[in-house]
């Protein structure tokens, strides 16, 4: 290796070499990936992010020392190899390059490898993807391995095909909104900076830009988008990071099927480029209301049937009490029909089985089953079988479509309780019964949210999307304001939400309505969203938009067990950056001038 | 106006629409920018981001009540006009759709301005650009103005443009590094976000991407780029911000002139497209030195001359007290030649003179002056011409190549205040004698910056661009680390720096040899940027970067006076959104949550 610092040049990326460039000069750098001595002649890998390339040292062709320097190559030693590309002998099929080799004439160490590598680098030598608080601890030489290089050259892709189908195709303009701006605490919890100029005061990361692109609407802007890092300050869950990255739309003079419309032909060109995969527009449309009946998720994977029968009406009254008590609390009995139910053993839906336990980890206070005889007789928990009158039984079966050999799986209780019981029910089956065929894409909409839930812990109404959504207009002119649809939409891949957004309110007597029923004053709202109230009064645009969670997508086509498998440098699950060590403390001069003070107890050294 | 929400779709932009068009039935939406009772015939233009369009409303050809809407019409309503696009008799060659008019059917008033504009947003009504503090208070009104509205698709075009070059021409990556990071208090002050979950623990917003760029080129992905949102919390000055946007960039296997013709590329694009201004390649390249020796400045403007001469050695041991003291103190005695020097009134250049006071306000005692009368002889005070002998006079004639009617302004003193004070004068002389020509570019490579400053206040030496930047391998290797150069480069604008990069150290023994130059231990070298130095033992490529500050470059394309006029939202200089208020108090919860107090004094009310 120079003793001083050198920055040679290449001539071809290791795997953009091909075999019309035979014969020629060639020089490349990289990475060494696998080096072998085949009797005195030394054979190695080089590699870089176009691919990978074998060359081959000769004694008879080079002069010694180069053979000298080949031999010390270990794995991941950067060098430069000047030669001349010839077609291989022993063509290797499984790599792009395969047909060719690079005859060296010279070889430049550029850098070693000086202590240990802590898991292979090279996908030949990979047995097992190393364990994730290694990989990220080491996260460069994590990212050097060709899976994690290929999920970030995807999403690269991702984000350029948007753009261009954007700015290209439509007429989108990118507009950066502001990165320290103002606490909203509407919705779930800020990331605050202290203001220096300001002591006492604070900026907040942005949860999104919504106000700002509804703003830019105002302004007159039409078309905007944004691909804008957004953060919010939660308690993490496996697929969440504290700052995350989406596709951020607005458009005014726009109805929400054009809006939707324009998505559909997005994800098409995202699934057609990225996957290869063509899927059909337009997409199906589900009410909000018919996904929590018939699967209990306003995110339902259609991948699967399954669907949620309700057999309230079949059951009520009768005598086995859960089921008639649910009903006349005014809760709901259903049930899943699962075909050829001897697939599914007893053992798994009894109490303490795994599929009895997905209800009652949903709160339920458990699981009844009943499976159809041959006979089409009830094989059911004797409390069942004898609580059921015989016309019962028929109502249940002719509901449910039950045929011999299915089972049922039946859950009671308050609606909400059975949705989400059921619907984790379903989702276990779904990937138990191997219902999910691997290139099987669900995509839908969901639309007609309600605009309002109530919150019984504040004892409030508070806004299912956010509380500038607009409300559909049949519905708010009947007065019934609380109970009103929204104009929300929500897009839907395989049961994963990727993607959501609305039409806006764009008049500030509504959107005052609508802050007034959130329990917010008239003074709060105008301190907390003065400016946006304001700026309605001087010839606001009907517009609307949408935003699809970038992390996630990129995700799911990469087909990555998580989200940090498509980030550079994620946070885990504790917010905390592995390879950084952020967050850290920092000198006490930064906070005196900042105003501010710690609060929290000293750590004790461990 | 409709009692509810709509959301009607139009056909077309005011501004698309062609003479292709003429008969077709069009539906155009926008804010009304005047409305004109012309005997009963109603006219108003409409406007949207394509461009406005003329609206007629003729009595005989409408229903009585579309006429009465349009009678009602006021600047800025939001309107969606259905009718039929036809020739225009009277056509208005200052508009691109001068030549149609839209004889309407229809006249639907979506929203209307309910509180007085606080200022004109029609090109055609504006006297004068509204003052900045009202601008910056009514932002959204303020960008609906074509002015400002132009320069965002100005800055639209930039960013599009850079992305097309690095992506489809040249194979760049895009990757989103965090922007919750860790605090690395070397560059300017870290704006800081307390972190809940590790209370006592801060992240910080980076200042730019440097380390992660760099550890991905150690990753091998070889060609970076990201359009990154970078943080200062500096006291702001003109053109600062507290957030920016550079584009950042960064590759492996490419040497500083490769790197700089690639650059180079992407400028000349840039001034074509967005200009149409073609500029010639390569730009001129000049060392630090030189631009220090000639112009005082690393970031010359050199749409004009006025280079300083160095009479030092002319004027060394005269009788002039100032000019021999100063040599004699190892300082300098600059020139600056104004040829028709009686452009420069005597008034101006005497103490209290503006262009005396530029170099007072640079720290130099006064600004000198010899004027070159038509026979040859100086002209200048008692004391300057009685302390030059016939000989001194001669070569201070000669050195500065002064003939008569010229004259020449000098400083003297130590090296860094003549710099400071000349370059100043230079300045103000180029603006004021007219020498920059509207359509002048300049750009240029300054090249070749030392590695290390000295700092008395802190008695260390510190790294002029910043710690990771390579020495000059043959500086380096002569052991005279603290005056080895740079592989550094700026690139200048018109006198203004709008981007700079460096080759970077890839060694861990360099690099911590640079960080104990500057006065970290290894201790504190390896706890602040352990990450980095332990990165570059696993095989880190040769590899450099470069970084442009795409606010100011957006600002000098757009010819805008300000950054903030190329800022969707900007803040003030002191810091402040004035649109949203931020930043602002927050609930007492939320820092009792983050385990912090403010240790402000409470604001009083006033």
């Amino acid at each position: 290796m120079s003793s001083q610092l050198t920055w040679p040049s290449r001539s071809h990326g290791c795997g953009a070499v091909t075999t019309a460039d035979i014969s020629s000069k060639v020089t490349i750098c990289g990475w060494v990936d696998r080096n072998r001595d085949m009797g005195g002649v030394q054979f190695f890998d080089v590699r870089d992010h176009t691919g990978l390339l074998q060359v081959i040292c000769e004694p008879q062709s080079v002069a010694p020392e180069v053979s000298r320097t080949a031999s010390r190559l270990r794995n991941e030693y950067v060098v430069c190899v000047r030669g001349v590309l010839r077609a291989r002998k022993d063509p290797n099929p499984k790599i792009p390059t395969g047909q060719l080799e690079l005859l060296a004439e010279s070889v430049e160490i550029l850098n070693v490898v000086s202590r240990p590598l802590p898991f292979p680098i090279s996908e030949a030598e990979e047995q097992e993807a190393p364990k994730e608080d290694t990989r990220l601890k080491n996260r460069v030489l994590d990212l050097r391995r060709p899976k994690m290089a290929a999920n970030l050259r995807l999403r690269h892709k991702l984000l350029r095909l948007i753009r261009t189908f954007l700015e290209d195709r439509h007429g989108f303009m990118e507009v950066e909104t502001p990165i320290l701006t103002r606490s909203t605490p509407e919705g779930a919890r800020d990331y605050l900076v202290p203001s220096r100029v300001q002591p006492g005061e604070w900026y907040a990361l942005p949860q999104s830009p919504q106000l700002f692109k509804q703003m830019l609407m105002v302004a007159g802007m039409d078309r905007y988008y944004q691909i804008a890092r957004c953060f919010r300050d939660e308690d993490l869950r496996a697929d969440r990071q504290p700052e995350f990255t989406q596709l951020d739309i607005e458009v005014s003079f726009m109805d929400d099927k054009a809006l939707q419309g324009l998505m559909e032909e997005l994800v098409l060109q995202v699934f057609d480029q990225i996957l290869g995969v063509q899927l059909a527009a337009p997409f199906r449309r589900m009410s909000y209301a018919e996904a929590m009946d018939k699967y209990g998720s306003d995110k339902p994977d259609l991948r699967y049937g399954l669907e949620f029968v309700d057999v309230s009406a079949a059951v009520a009254g009768c005598g086995f009490k859960v089921f008639a008590g649910a009903v006349a609390e005014g809760g709901v009995v259903k049930a899943i029909r699962v075909p050829d139910g001897k697939r599914i053993s007893n053992t798994r839906i009894k109490p303490k089985g795994d599929i009895a336990n997905e209800a009652v980890a949903a709160g339920a206070a458990g699981l009844a089953s009943i499976r159809v005889a041959a006979d089409g007789s009830l094989d059911a928990a004797k409390a069942i079988k004898e609580g059921l009158s015989a016309e019962q039984a028929a109502q249940v079966l002719a509901a449910t479509g039950a045929q011999p050999g299915d089972l049922l799986l039946l859950a009671a209780g308050p609606r909400d309780t059975v949705n989400r019981a059921l619907d984790r029910v379903r989702q276990l089956l779904g990937r138990d019964l191997g219902l999910i065929q691997p290139g099987d894409h669900s995509l839908l909409w969901v639309v007609d949210f309600p605009m309002f839930e109530y919150n019984p812990d504040e004892g409030r109404y508070q806004a299912i999307h956010h509380p500038f959504t607009a409300p559909r207009p049949d519905d708010w002119a009947s007065g019934d304001y609380v109970n009103a649809r929204a104009l929300a939409y929500d897009l839907v891949y395989n049961g994963v939400e990727i993607g959501g957004g609305s039409l806006r309110i764009y008049r500030r007597d509504i959107q005052q309505k609508v802050f007034e029923l959130i329990g917010l004053t008239p003074a709060e709202a105008q301190s907390k969203f003065g400016y946006l109230l304001d700026c309605f009064e001087y010839g606001a645009p009907p517009h609307g938009g949408l935003a699809f969670g970038l992390d996630r997508l990129a995700m799911l086509l990469a087909g990555a067990p998580s989200i940090r498998d498509v980030i550079a440098f994620p946070k885990t699950t504790q917010a905390q950056c592995a390879l950084t060590g952020a967050p850290a403390p920092v000198a006490d001069k930064q906070l005196v001038e900042l105003s501010i003070a710690s609060t929290a107890a000293p750590k004790t050294q461990n």
